[in-house]
């Protein structure tokens, strides 16, 4: 396996592969890989000659009052990971390697980046947009793949392939779950006992309205409504609440097939997110 | 020599062509071809396999009142010169092929586009930098090249290789002149013969204040004011006048080599540029 530091060498190593004709998969990942990680690095392998994965924490995504500093890292078990899991090749640049300190360009998403995560966290798309951008022009993937649990995030990668050109497949894995429903997210080792319990609320939410949803309440206030009152009851901190058409991201008033909802909610301090596609 | 109008042929083609060791230059152009597109054709073919030359004029780079729907336009005339000096392929898209109706992705620069052309032309900078990025996701050239007219747009361009990363080497071809000494352009068509003398002021400006800097003035005031009354001798609605420093573009006071001396004016309605290096 190799491992790249330097954002040239594994921009000279991805041209060299293709060049050979070798096609590349790109796992964006900010580390403390998890088995939501594990099962996209096997996604793309089953398609893909090399699957690069890249790991770095990029700090233009995170609020002043967010946890940036905080959030976890694990190198060496990163490492470790990839490595028993055949990845081809790890990108673990530094922040001063990735952004210049004069730099002064970045990518902006100006509609499905407004609400939501969006709406609660400003600039923070600008800086996944940015970093995303910068990593396709660096590894120079065929394909990439991002997890369906940062479903506006995904949308809004979508979006900049399709206006910027990219030559890269996006595809997206489905939520991966803990066994009691909770979405994996690298952010759960900061749950305490209690709070790891709350944050069940979330899945719970979303399954009921799912199921109500089925059973023929189309209103999506109704469901807004149930989903609220069954995380109220676990004390979390609601940061909203909402079901949109899954393509515009827009509130819907009445639900239909395929519109997701989605939920965002602190727990113990900590931001968790989760969804489903009706 | 290859047409393409449609991005994703032109896309494929290119990669067809990276993958096969082929080395691809890109001449970005709004068409209406002229010797300075000329020169920057033979600069690419002196190192490159292959040349591509885009034709597209780029709605997004014009402001709501200027001169889009008049930017002179020669089809024919510029597939045949291309054909003539041995152009690989030419990129023509149609507007609505590089622009989806529902796009809302786009690259901004935030610092070097502020002023100067920047000032004057709101939103210039920001369709100039989203179109490059398209232009080199669609082209994937290895090198690019830009005339050094624009110069501030070339430093935008530059400072956003570095900031996303793109792997394309950016090359910058002198300005083309006249006999007389007016910078050769596109919208010099549209000059009146009296315009066309006024117009001349731009370059004789530029070139007398080169002259006072070698000897011996180096206060950016007085250098601006003698090149302010010679364009104002020639009744030119001065848009600036400006020296700044190459790499930010912040305005000096005292000049020192190197430092760029930049004027916009409109001459008859038509709004022209120049520079000059000290």
């Amino acid at each position: 396996m190799r491992i790249f530091k330097d954002p040239l060498e594994m921009q000279r190593w991805s041209m060299e592969q293709r060049v050979c004709g070798s096609s590349i998969g790109l796992v964006p990942t900010m580390g403390y890989l998890h088995n939501g990680h594990l099962s996209l690095i096997e996604e793309l392998q089953a398609e893909c000659d090399l699957v690069v994965l890249s790991i770095f924490v990029n700090p233009t995504q995170f609020g002043p009052d967010e946890d940036f500093g905080k959030y976890p890292r694990d190198e060496k078990g990163d490492l470790e990971m990839c490595e028993n899991s055949g990845v081809s090749a790890v990108f673990i640049p530094d922040v001063d390697s990735i952004y210049d300190h004069s730099a002064s360009v970045c990518v902006v998403e100006n509609l499905l980046s407004l609400g939501l995560c969006g709406g609660s966290r400003p600039g923070h798309f600008r800086g996944v947009c940015t970093i995303v951008a910068k990593l396709f022009n660096i590894v120079q993937p065929n394909v990439a793949i991002f997890g369906q649990k940062d479903y506006q995030q995904v949308s809004i990668i979508n979006r900049m392939v399709i206006d910027l050109n990219f030559p890269v497949e996006i595809k997206i894995a489905p939520i991966v779950r803990e066994i009691d429903g909770l979405a994996i997210s690298s952010r759960n080792i900061y749950l305490s006992e209690n709070a790891r319990v709350q944050a069940l609320s979330l899945s719970n939410a979303l399954q009921q309205a799912h199921e109500r949803f089925f059973a023929g309440v189309s209103d999506a206030s109704e469901l807004k409504s149930l989903m609220r009152e069954i995380m109220h009851d676990s004390a979390l901190d609601i940061d909203y609440v909402e079901i949109v058409n899954s393509a515009t991201l827009a509130p819907v008033e009445m639900v239909e097939m395929g519109d997701v909802a989605m939920i965002a909610a602190f727990c113990d301090k900590i931001r968790l997110i989760d969804n489903c596609v009706m």
